[in-house]
Order: C-alpha cells, then structure tokens, then sequence
C-alpha cells in the first residue's frame, strides 16, 4: 500500500540520456526517456500492441519507439506513428505519467493525474548551488519498504549500533542526544543536539578537532518519502545559542526513499559538502564515507524486512526513542487514510 | 493451457543417446531415452516407487534403471524388474507417452494415446536430404509462452525492429511486403513478396547481389507449434511470374515451439542451405547468422512475456500487420475449444 | 508438518562460539549464541522492538545484543537493556527455547517448553570417547524434507544404485542382506546381515581383506531424526554367533536430520573410527569416503523431493524392501496424531 498522490523521486534527471530507462515504482513498471527535444517522459513501460517493454526501444525525433513492431509514442503516451497504416485508433495510447524535473532530480506523480502540482515538490536548491554546496548522489535499489528505511532515519540511536566502524561513535551520546521536535503538515522536524561531546573518527579526519564538540543533526520528514538532513559541528561552545549561519564542519543530505513494490525501495542519496567546497577531494571522501554507513544500513534493513514480511508487526514493542518514527508513521498512515477516503468519495 | 491431442517435438533425435534426458513438456516432467534396441521412449520422469526422477538413472539389457532402488522400466512404462522380489505388482509403472523418431526429430504425444496417430505428424523431408538440403539444428529454451514465439513468426514487420543489424534491413520493406495467404485446416500459408528491394547486408555477404533483388518468403503454419519456411532471392526481375524451383539465394528453415510450462517453452529450429549445398562453411554461415537474430527475438519476447504475465492482454490493440497473427490464434483457439468440448463429452 | 515436542539436532556444540549462528529450524528462524558464561542459548531470531534479526548482532556481558538499536536479551529471552530508558516493559522478550549441549550436540526443543525433559534426549557416548571413537563430523544442507533423508537410511538396498562408485558395492548382496529388525517404542533397531560376501573396495583399502567376509550394519531410528548406526566386518565366519565386541573393521555413524522447512532439512552426521583409533589419517580418511557417499545421497534425495512437491506420492507403490521405511513412517505418523490430539485436548 502506497500513498499515490504524491511526488516521488523516479530517477537522477543525470540517469535520463538518450537511452529509456526502466523502473518499476510503487509496483508499476515506468519507462522514462527524453525526447528529441531533452524533455523528460515517463510511461508506462508497456507498449499497447502486443506489450513489449518499451524500454528496450529508441529515441527517435517522433518519440520513443517500441523495438518490437516500431509502433511510437509521444511524452503525453499518445501513438504518433504505426508502421504499415495511416490510420491511428483511439484505443493506441499508453499511460503516461506526470514527470518534474527539478534540483537534479525527476519527481514522478503515480496517483491520479489532475492533482499533480509541481509546486508541492520538495525544494532542494543547495543540489543547484554547486559552488557553497558541491554535491554528489547515487541510488541504492534496497530490498525493503520504503517504509522501513524512513524508519531507519527517524531514529538516529542506531548510529551507535549499525554504524560503529564508520560515522557512528560511542552510542551513548546518540542515546542521550536532546531532541528539538516540531511537527509539520507532512510531517516534522527535529534537531538532535549533542553538545560537549567526544568528536567520532571522521569528524576528526575531517577538519581536525583536537577537544570536544558541539555537534547538531538537524532533520526534516516531508512524507511520502523525502528527508532533508544538515549535519553540523564546531568546537564546544560553539552551539550555546542556537546553530549559527555556518560550522567548522557542515554537510547536508537528501534521502529520497521511492516504493519500487512492497517489500523493495529506491534509496535516492546525496551529500553535500558546505565546510570545504572549493575542495573535490573532500566532495569526494565525504560522499564515500556515507556510501559505506549507507551499505550498513541497507544489510541491517533488508534483514528486518525479511523478519516482518514473515513474522509480522504485531509483537513488536515501542520503545521511549521511538518518538520521531512514530510520528512518521502517524503521518503517513493518515495520508493513506485521507486517500482511501478520497477515493471512496469518487 | 496447451492443446494436448497433438504431436510436438520432445528433442532433436541426436540429443538421445545412452544417457536419459529430462524435459518438461506441456508441464509434464518426461524423461527420454533410448532403450538397448536403439528405440527412444518417453515416461513421466518419476519412478513409481519412491518417485525419484528416471533421469537420474541409467538404460541396461533390461530397460530403463532408476538410480534410488534399481526399478527398471521399459517403453511402454511397464515395471519390468524390482530388486529384492519376483512379484511385480500390476500398478508398478509409469506413465509412458506415444513418441515417433522422424525427420531428425522426436515427436511426442502428450494427450489421450488413443488418439496419437503417426500419420499426422508434420512432414519434413528436408532434414533427410542432406545432399541438397544440409542443415544444421538446435534448441533455445525460451522464457515465453510457445505462443508468443509463434506470434513473433507471423508477424515479420518485427524484422525491420528487432533484427535491424543482423537479417532485418530497412523497416519499410517488411511492412510493405505484399502478402499472400491461404487459410489451411490446420493453420495457414503465407508468402511475403519483396520485389525489387534493396538486399539486406546478409544477403550481400552471401550471394554477392549487386543490384536490387526479387525476395520472397514462404512461411507455413501448422499448429500447435511448426512453421515451415522457405527464404529466396534473385535478381529483381526473376519472380515476375511467382517463385521459381530454384533460387540464387534458397534457405530452410523449421521452427518448432514445444510448451514447457505456461510460460517457458523450447524452440527447435534448423537451417538448411539450398544455394551452397556442397559447401559446408556457407552451412555453418547460415546457422550462425539466424543463430544471432533468434536471440534477438529470445530478449523481446522473453521481456513481452513479463509484462502479459503481470499485466494481461486485455488493453492491447491489434494493428493490421497482425492479420496473419491473429488467424492464427484463432485456429489454435479453435482446437482448444474443440479438445475442451471433446473431454466433456467423455 | 513437524513433530514440534521432540529434541533435534540445532547444531554442532563447536559452531557456536563468540558469534551468534541463525538457522531455521522446525520453520522458525532461530538464533543460537553463547553467553559470557559460555552457556548456549536459542531465540527466536529477532528482535522484540523493530524486528531486526538478532543474529546480526553481539554477545557482551549482559548477553545477545540487537544490532539493530542495542536492546540485550539473555538465555531466557528477556530484554535486560534497552538504551535510553531504564524501565524495561513486560512485552519486552523474545522467545526462548529450551537448548541442551549434550555429546558434541546442541539439542534444541521447538514445542511446549514444559514439556521439554532433557532425559528424553538420544544419548551418544561415543562422542566423548575421543581415545577409542575418534570421531569428525560435519552438516550438510538438504533440499529435502527431512523425512526423505530418514526414508534414505531405512532403505539400504539403494547402495547398491546411488553408492556404486562408493561405499555400494554389489546390489545383489544388499538386496539379500538378511534383516533383523526389532520394533522400539521410539521407532526400530535392524541389523543387517551380509555373510560371507566379497568385500566392498573401500573395506579392502581399508583393513586389507583377502577373502570373503562376514559384514553387518546395525541402525537405530530413534524418532523423530536420530540414526545410530554401527558397521562391522571380519573374515567370513567370524560372525557366526552373532556380532563380536570388536572387529576386525568398524565404524560408527551418527545421522540427525533436522527440519528446515517442509522441503528443507539439516544433515548432521558423524563418522567415529572404531577400528584404528589412534591412526588420524584413518578417522579422516573414513569421513572423506562417507562425505563424498552422502553427496550422492544428496544429489537423488533433493531431486526425489522436487518430484515429490509437484506430483505428491498418492501413485507410489511400497516394495518388499520397504518394510522398515514403512515401520518407520508409521512411528512418526503416530507420534504427529498423539501431538494433534495433545493440542486440540489443550
């Protein structure tokens, strides 16, 4: 069960040339390409004659043609072109998808197309400020819900736990970290300060504090599946009123978390370096540091969504840091409940 | 859903030898072999003891011997030794299908044995005429339906699409073949008239046309799953008056699509050089050529097959370069229907 | 179907040591680890907050810890941390089962706890006899059912097919191997006997008979997978009253068969030399020869079950040599009925 009315990361608008790219997202399987004229598409990948993918097509200046028969199809799913008959029935057209570009990404809308707004798109400028906040981004295919990885970044303890060898450090302090919480329409935003703390190993090999810290994790849920993180941290005291314009050490990240079925999900990432952006080098280490915590995270996920697609939710206990995810999980539930009865209402 | 009451090919008859073989057909484990007399006989490939699988054992004096307990069968499915007792009892035995070595292959019989007759098994006399005909044959297994790869033969506007660097060449040629049909009991003939068109790079490299071509191809269906085809060009100018006995440029080939499972199947097929009989490399030549081209049609089908399998067929649309497809299908739903009504009766 | 109030073979007592081991066991996933104190303790394998498997985690002082977000549990399934709150909730526990180390084994108990009584469990003292037993041991993963694998051991005519190569032999001297067979509550002990007959060649390269020999295999099925098995053999006429204290060559086996799931099972045997105690290249050499017999086993077992899972075993037909297979499977079907019947009177 999806929330469909909503946009979701389909792809890295860099992921998108001149070749279809297949993906299945929230259980459908999409086609996205780009026409002969850069704009992106994205269809059903499913071509109306005899049902061939149509990513295994090509580009051409009339469309995206299906490799089977040479049947041709335009961004909005219309048939332009039918080999060996002039006629085009009314019934050849596939289903198109609404597609965004914008901040680097293509944000597709699954649910129904009249309420597709562009302005509810999550904005995430610092992916086009390339010079304050030099950027690098992948995508993990995860064999969980989406679901279970926004889980994962709404309780920040497990830092101590899965991420012990790498940006993790001594988990107390996540445990004892003092959580700033406020609630939004989509739902929230939270600060985890841990002032006066011991720095973890990459913070040191970052910029090389010497004493202790004060360090802030600031995040923010934008449901279906966005959440926009800024990591900070300078020496101790430097966070007595409040995190200031700038940090000795300061990164952003964006997760992107798309449904590809129920149990399988896109992980969109990016990080952003804002300490040291005239330095490539340290764009770079900095993407590769979180790509290993990110392939922790990934092994620790999958294994639960194996346990719960088996076992079930229904014995599991809430525990006091489970606060943030459970209001996650409230706002997501009352958006699919909001869309069920919408629905109904039709 | 296969029709049952019909012969299909089980294997090439060189794949038999002294080791038994398994072959799921009509979603039927079969086990195949040959017994000390050189007859091939087809069981369910399940002993009738412990219900080992009969492949894993092997053929003496006797018949064919399980690997478990030594059980030995012959032909005809009668147990005709059990290990450790004289008794055989009458319901020691498994399920023998009727099977008919002819032509290069073996023909199976997968319905009511009272009803195999030997007379209708399709003819092909060419693999027998190796002087003038040498051919050269294998075996593909498919992940699609034995249908959609009868669809994919019937309908050769495919060629300009899935085949465009190795027998395709340009699309416009295929779709505007005149076609000629002829509507058979058991299927349909058609022939496929290119006339004075450009040669396909293949063609080239064959003969050495240097001028435009005469092309034509014969193409029989004969269900549930053979197709017989001739390929022959000349130059333009040479069919003014219909085919010719004999061409510059003359091929066979046989496809035959055998069911695996509702979703997988086998696909035998030979070529036979009727232009360069006495050169063995222009043999080769062919082979490796169609070899080439038939598994580009393996990854468009196969990927056609996921979407029908998940999707269904319900919103497609058949355009009028399906005509031969279509009649088709329709014959073999006509033999489904007449093979259901004839089980009812019973 | 498994009987679930019975002990099993969860694993060798050496494979546990600093690192908890998951398997799934009676088709519940498992996790098997040792405590600070070196005591071996099984859980279910996951987690009570988030569902994480546990077996992804470590064993510190305080016992098995999640990996996951840290919550500890000790032996008996009880949370006895959780970090960031000192109340631990009642809910907080995860299942426990009752697990014995008993001559080499762990034991485990998947049914109802009160009823687990470790005076039940198979004794096999031979495991500590290190100085006259020596014994190696090992499991193999089966894709069977472990019923299969039990049915295997009651049928020792199929050396004579599946251990041609090995420890087989001729068929016709298994075939006519006189049984004594003994009915026991748990299930029967046969011994078969193989007077006078030519050696196998692993017997010749073992101990270097020249003539013919007495032979005699004694088994043991103890319900619900334990196999206790000792093979004998001496000059022909030296078991004319019966079986000997000692002989010129013996061996014991020790075979457990542990469900996995229905189709799945675990293969824990043991091979203990008897006859050149204090020669270690004699107990390698006997484990090496079962190793490579009980691969062809495998190999027949797992396709024997694929059959088994499509087509059922409703058109087998039983055999003289299937009498103590059958004695076998009638034990155990008693056993699942006296179960059935235990839990509806609950």
């Amino acid at each position: 069960m999806f929330i469909r009315n909503a946009w979701y990361v389909a792809a890295w608008a860099d992921e998108i040339a001149d070749k279809p790219l297949a993906r299945r997202i929230c259980n459908e399987p999409v086609v996205l390409f780009r026409d002969a004229d850069g704009h992106a598409g994205a269809l059903l990948d499913m071509c109306c004659h005899r049902g061939a993918p149509l990513h295994l097509g090509q580009v051409t200046e009339r469309g995206l043609v299906c490799g089977y028969h040479g049947l041709t199809f335009d961004r909005t799913g219309a048939c332009v072109h039918i080999p060996g008959q002039d006629r085009i029935p009314e019934r050849a057209r596939v289903r198109a998808f609404p597609l965004v570009e914008q901040d680097a990404f293509l944000w597709i809308w699954m649910g129904d197309p009249a309420k597709a707004d562009p302005a509810t798109i999550v904005s995430y400028p610092w992916h086009n400020d390339t010079e304050r906040w030099p950027h690098k981004h992948t995508m993990y295919p995860i064999k969980s819900s989406a679901m279970l990885m926004v889980d994962n970044l709404m309780d920040l303890t497990h830092l101590g736990y899965v991420h012990v060898s790498t940006i993790g450090g001594n988990p107390t302090i996540h445990v004892e970290a003092k959580m700033d919480t406020v609630r939004t329409p989509l739902g929230l935003k939270f600060t985890r300060w841990m002032l006066n703390s011991a720095p973890p190993p990459t913070y040191v090999r970052a910029v090389g504090f010497e004493g202790r810290i004060d360090r802030a994790q600031m995040f923010e849920f934008i449901a279906p599946g966005s959440i926009l993180q800024l990591s900070a941290a300078d020496e101790a005291g430097a966070y007595k009123d409040g995190l200031p314009e700038d940090s000795k050490l300061q990164f952003r990240l964006f997760h992107g978390l798309t449904p590809e079925t129920d149990t399988t999900c896109f992980y969109f990432w990016s990080t952003a370096n804002g300490f040291r952006p005239g330095d490539p080098a340290t764009t770079e280490a900095l993407f590769k540091e979180i790509a290993a915590a990110f392939n922790e995270d990934r092994t620790v996920v999958e294994a639960q969504q194996a346990r719960l697609s088996e076992l079930g939710e229904s014995t599991l206990v809430d525990i006091t840091t489970d606060a943030a995810r459970m209001h996650m999980r409230r706002t997501v539930d009352r958006l699919l409940a909001e869309e069920a009865q919408s629905l109904a209402a039709e």
